[in-house]
């Protein structure tokens, strides 16, 4: 009697028969200096500023006049407010609109539970595998859309309930620009369909047509969620907060209804990351994280630069932190999984885990350290400068 | 397109009406001094051991060496070690079967997502009413249980796939003996069923005949996932983080069915939460905490006796910091609500909140201080003496 459409996702799985591969050969070859290039993770601690204000949330809690309980799980007022005043005011937002979570991965799937159980789904190809897995496990049926050269999605035809877009895309590290998008609102909006945006790559937007929010399009707030982190902007990997917009706009009492099914299954993020995202939109650990964020997309730029000049096709990592490359010889992407580990002793993560139209890439980030990135450069260099 | 099973749940909801009750109350008689015998929070602070510990959790976010990323999403290792060590390892278990979540709520209404969707569910009546909630947002069949005189569930003759049972009981305050959850136990392995074990007031445990954990009971670990919480014990209520057991005699696979299911769909608890939980281990923590357990049984202790002088009937309070009471002339629950709300400033629970036959009840809680207590039963002797 277990839910047989687990089973079905850890068929196709995900990232553990690399994780596997990697293993494997580490154990055979105890001396090999394995650089990743595959991390999701972040590479540059949580700043100062932040750090400080987490410490006196934990005094808080040896105080009882202080004392966090229950009650916030919905977030702290105090950090949804901050959310809405520097992120959403500007579109006309108000705070009960605004939702705190423990981390997207989390938030981006449990909001299925919001709508009809028999609601259709689309995810692209390739997309990240979370939200196709989230989705089958909460016995969802999920479609697989069609892309364009540049790897993101096409309008469909046909209607769908409800249509993941990640923008700024893992894996691809392009992003839906203002025009594109347009067209996916106006979709949705004739379609009456939700468009649930991860928008959690939105601290590395750099380029003017690439919009910081959904929200920027006329005509999204009637149909669009949009989910963000503090994960990469905040180093809060391991410290866990997240935030989501859910729009009054997209039907009547809405927001009621989540409420309620929030007040039910989830009792807050920790009080102490809440604080520290709080801290995070002070002025000195703003500066902070942009400047990790910057550090993140100049090693992006510079991979980016040397993969080109090594006859890679490259796309992404300007405002992203993700480059989706296909190899000088278009290499299967598992093949160039193994050459990679066994010839260069890199990790790269193979484009086939996004789902089936990946099977020619690789997905290469830029969240570690720049001097990895130039000693995977460098062994690249020789490994294909030998070969070609 | 709104999932209609939540609607379900908000019209018969919860806590909701009494807070809005309490709210208007409040509003209309500013100078009141309502005193909260309601209250499911923890009234102790985090012990110092357990805050020491969360201060260095935060130095290691400051440094690469330690710091703490993705990759924990069943919990750090060592804390899954130490529930092993200290809990579960007297039962035969491993560190595979034990998990850490960010709370029970999440916990135990995440976890039918484990099972087949069209699995039937059993909740008793009385119940807290987060299981079945969860389980109409999860779109599962729930069906409700019957009960003894103790408000205890009966083993029923019919087959249910799930069956939740809150031991000791929030809201009854009781627990199931040895000899009551053998009963279960058999009931469950003879029909292939699966027993919830809601055992977050676990440490509220003094009595002989009642067991500390449901593999205490032979056949346990082939029914039987086990669900606790650090928020009572530790005051973790705002700090988040909780774990549980699924024995993987239960059926071939089911550990690693749930691994991928929990890789998929959460990220772990905040690792500061983890590493507190983990502190709450250590011999001076034990003592503190178990110090905090011991002052709400006092209380419970106190108000059982006060409240049976009174002509309350109490079921309760002796394993857990709940009393389950009749009022002296049984009045039916929102009306105690209101009496004690107007008449006497106090704040009860009603317990039709909690199904049907808690139509007569209200709930008391001794998680409040000793201080509040005594104040309260004054105001009931006051009014109670001068009614009979």
């Amino acid at each position: 009697m277990l839910n047989k459409d687990i089973n079905l996702i850890e068929k196709e799985n995900c990232f553990s028969k690399s994780i596997e591969k990697r293993i494997a050969y580490q154990k055979k070859h105890p001396e090999a200096d394995l650089i990743s290039l595959g991390i999701g993770d972040v590479s540059l601690p949580v700043c100062k500023p932040v750090l400080k204000e987490m410490k006196k949330a934990i005094d808080d809690l040896a105080n009882m006049k202080k004392f966090p309980g229950y009650g916030n799980q919905l977030g702290i007022k105090e950090l949804r407010k901050a959310i809405l005043d520097n992120e959403y005011k500007k579109y006309g937002f108000s705070v009960n609109e605004i939702y705190v979570g423990e981390g997207t991965k989390t938030d981006s799937t449990s909001i299925l539970e919001l709508f009809d159980k028999n609601s259709t789904i689309l995810v692209s190809n390739p997309s990240y595998p979370i939200h196709e897995n989230g989705a089958h496990i909460l016995n969802r049926k999920v479609y697989k859309g069609k892309v364009d050269k540049e790897f993101k999605m096409v309008v469909p035809n046909k209607k769908y309930d409800l249509i993941y877009l990640c923008t700024p895309s893992n894996p691809i590290g392009n992003a839906y620009t203002k025009k594109e998008l347009k067209k996916w609102v106006d979709y949705a909006n004739k379609n009456h369909s939700v468009l649930l945006i991860d928008n959690v790559y939105k601290p590395f937007v750099r380029s003017k047509d690439i919009p910081d929010s959904i929200y920027e399009i006329k005509g999204a707030k009637k149909c669009a969620i949009e989910f963000r982190s503090f994960s990469k902007e905040c180093s809060f990997t391991g410290v866990r907060c997240s935030y989501y917009v859910i729009p009054k706009e997209i039907e009547k009492g809405i927001n009621k209804l989540w409420d309620e099914r929030t007040i039910n299954r989830f009792n807050g993020a920790s009080y102490i990351a809440q604080v520290g995202a709080l801290a995070s939109f002070k002025d000195e650990a703003k500066k902070e994280n942009k400047k990790h964020i910057d550090t993140y997309l100049r090693n992006a730029d510079y991979l980016r630069k040397e993969l080109i000049k090594l006859g890679f096709k490259v796309i992404g990592g300007i405002n992203a932190p993700y480059l989706w490359c296909e190899t000088p010889d278009r290499l299967e992407s598992w093949k160039a999984f193994d050459l990679f580990l066994k010839e260069m002793n890199i990790i790269v993560v193979p484009g086939s885990i996004f789902g089936t139209s990946g099977k020619y890439n690789i997905r290469i980030s830029s969240l570690g350290s720049m001097k990895d990135s130039k000693r995977a450069i460098k062994r690249m260099k020789e490994y294909y400068e030998k070969d070609y």
